[in-house]
């Protein structure tokens, strides 16, 4: 979901862009307005995440699936080896794509877990080799409604970190991390804009046969503009940020955020006809996973919530029962609305 | 440059897709909505190039760029060789980029023309090592205004094109190519999306260590859907695409796009004032370059055309001078405009 303020904003600037009698999806890379489109978004992506002079910011293509590969080629030394900690589908894919370019190992993971990913792994340092070049993480785990609620210690390891799902979604400490990256579509705009916040040290020892569109160097060398960016992309991105600014920030985004949260989650602790798998301590503030315990309950429950409006219900393919997604955009009466649907059908659906 | 029905629609459509009551940028990439907008883009991608069944179409991000570096790690085989034509800054890139992965030759270059890039090569069958695992040509020439008015003879060896700036301008034979690759934001969209046209047999011989994101093979298994793609940047094509075959298709594109360039080169062949470089047997149809001879005057013309409303005017940085550009939805008006304001500029501006 994007705000309906972002929408009309869009909307109204589609045909005319500020008067240019030309449309925002016709401003060429080259213009002064995209150059302030741009500078606009970093300022604003700055501003919200408190993001240090120290830290380069590049907006990119290819989703955070190109990222799996360009950090590996960018962040592995000479001796090539990363500590990866499993949480669910996201950071394993990262950890097999790692694997194309060094010694990887797992560091940790919770996959063992009953049922499996139902919990972050709890780590310390020790469970790092110290001499790893980095330690990836994946913050939320969409798949799997899990989410960290600590930040790892790994010394002096940089912390490498998949916030696509909960990139400004509560205040965070970026200098905790080494690197963060996240896909925009979740809470920060639409498909087709990644976004990568690299610490300055780390950049410029890019293995020799990284594909120049991977090469944090060269890229930030030219500023994301070695070639053209996804420029619409980006606007909305800036539309949705600055929509956040202007609504109180992240402060704001987590206390909104924390009371959806809560209404679904006291309702499903208050009641015994769905269960919600995942480990208390772990919970998503923004990925909600429940079960009916029935699977042919949990696909009515998801096509009768669709003709009321509420799609999407349906738990992810792989793992199937339910889950309620409740990003930035997603307002507390979204969310009134489905626990009442809630009520309503374990009310018309008993079970025998 | 888009069509004003396409921005029309897209507008329209901002708020409420199809009455769904939901925005096009809010649809999730497992929706119905979205299976259908991605199967009537390659429907209509099909039709307007009659694209045969035993190729496939990918819908990508990261650029013509990413393809640079793609094209090799997919299609060079075990010995690793492959010959580049050189017709300008952007064959030169993907040259520069391929010498990463293998035995790369320059098989023929404009580069020594005068002036450099003026004039594409014409090359034989003759030219290209007979082992070579591919021959690859840019086809239109943007910062040159140059194109390839013919299409090589290569034999057996797999041509592959970068089309960025001429695919949809007119009729092509698809055939004769094994890969064509373009990015999206000169004739058929906006930036963000990068389109594929792939021979089945070339598919399946990625390097070991190609990232996932860059595999063609894994990506067509999951028919451009094995992470979120650019689903608005792909809906504003399907808009494009569905423009051109209601206009009636690339025949229609190549006599608008003849007719705008016949009225501009025949403007400067019939005057003194300013001089086309090009060699006349390789105009592109679409980036039509210019010069007064006058450095100081070149600036004082795209300055004052920029007053008039006609942006973009200067040459690129790397070579000066003036550039016409005249994409597919540039209308005949707009060169009539451009025409007028260089016999004003040369009446204004005598040279001594």
């Amino acid at each position: 979901m994007l705000p309906m303020e972002v929408l009309e904003r869009a909307q109204l600037e589609m045909i005319s862009y500020r008067d240019s009698g030309m449309s925002v999806m016709e401003i060429e890379v080259g213009s002064p307005e995209f150059k302030e489109i741009l500078a606009d978004t970093e300022e604003a992506l700055r501003k919200l995440m408190n993001i240090p002079a120290n830290y380069r910011i590049l907006f990119l293509q290819g989703g955070a699936s190109t990222q799996f590969s360009a950090i590996p080629m960018n962040l592995l030394s000479s001796h090539k080896c990363a500590d990866y900690v499993l949480s669910g589908q996201f950071s394993k894919r990262a950890y097999d794509e790692a694997k194309k370019y060094g010694d990887i190992v797992i560091a940790a993971s919770s996959g063992g877990a009953s049922p499996a990913f139902s919990t972050v792994p709890i780590t310390k340092r020790s469970d790092f080799r110290p001499d790893a070049d980095y330690v990836h993480i994946c913050m939320n785990n969409t798949v799997y409604g899990t989410k960290y609620h600590y930040i790892p210690d790994t010394g002096n390891i940089p912390l490498v970190v998949n916030m696509s799902s909960c990139i400004c979604s509560e205040p965070i400490d970026v200098t905790k991390f080494g690197l963060i990256y996240a896909s925009a579509q979740k809470n920060m705009g639409i498909a087709g804009l990644t976004v990568v916040i690299v610490r300055n040290d780390l950049i410029g020892e890019a293995r020799s046969d990284t594909p120049v569109m991977m090469d944090y160097k060269l890229l930030l060398e030219h500023n994301s503009l070695y070639n053209t960016p996804p420029i619409y992309n980006i606007y909305i991105t800036k539309l949705v940020l600055e929509w956040m600014l202007s609504v109180g920030g992240l402060e704001e985004m987590k206390r909104r955020n924390e009371r959806k949260a809560s209404l679904l989650y006291d309702y499903l602790d208050g009641q015994s006809y769905y269960t919600a798998p995942v480990d208390k301590k772990c919970r998503s503030m923004t990925n909600v996973v429940f079960i009916t315990g029935d699977g042919e309950l949990d696909k009515k429950f998801a096509a009768e919530a669709a003709e009321q409006g509420m799609i999407n219900l349906a738990g992810h393919p792989s793992i199937g029962g339910l889950r309620a997604s409740m990003y930035n955009a997603m307002p507390y009466e979204g969310v009134e609305k489905l626990v009442a649907f809630m009520k309503n059908f374990a009310k018309n659906n008993p079970r025998l």
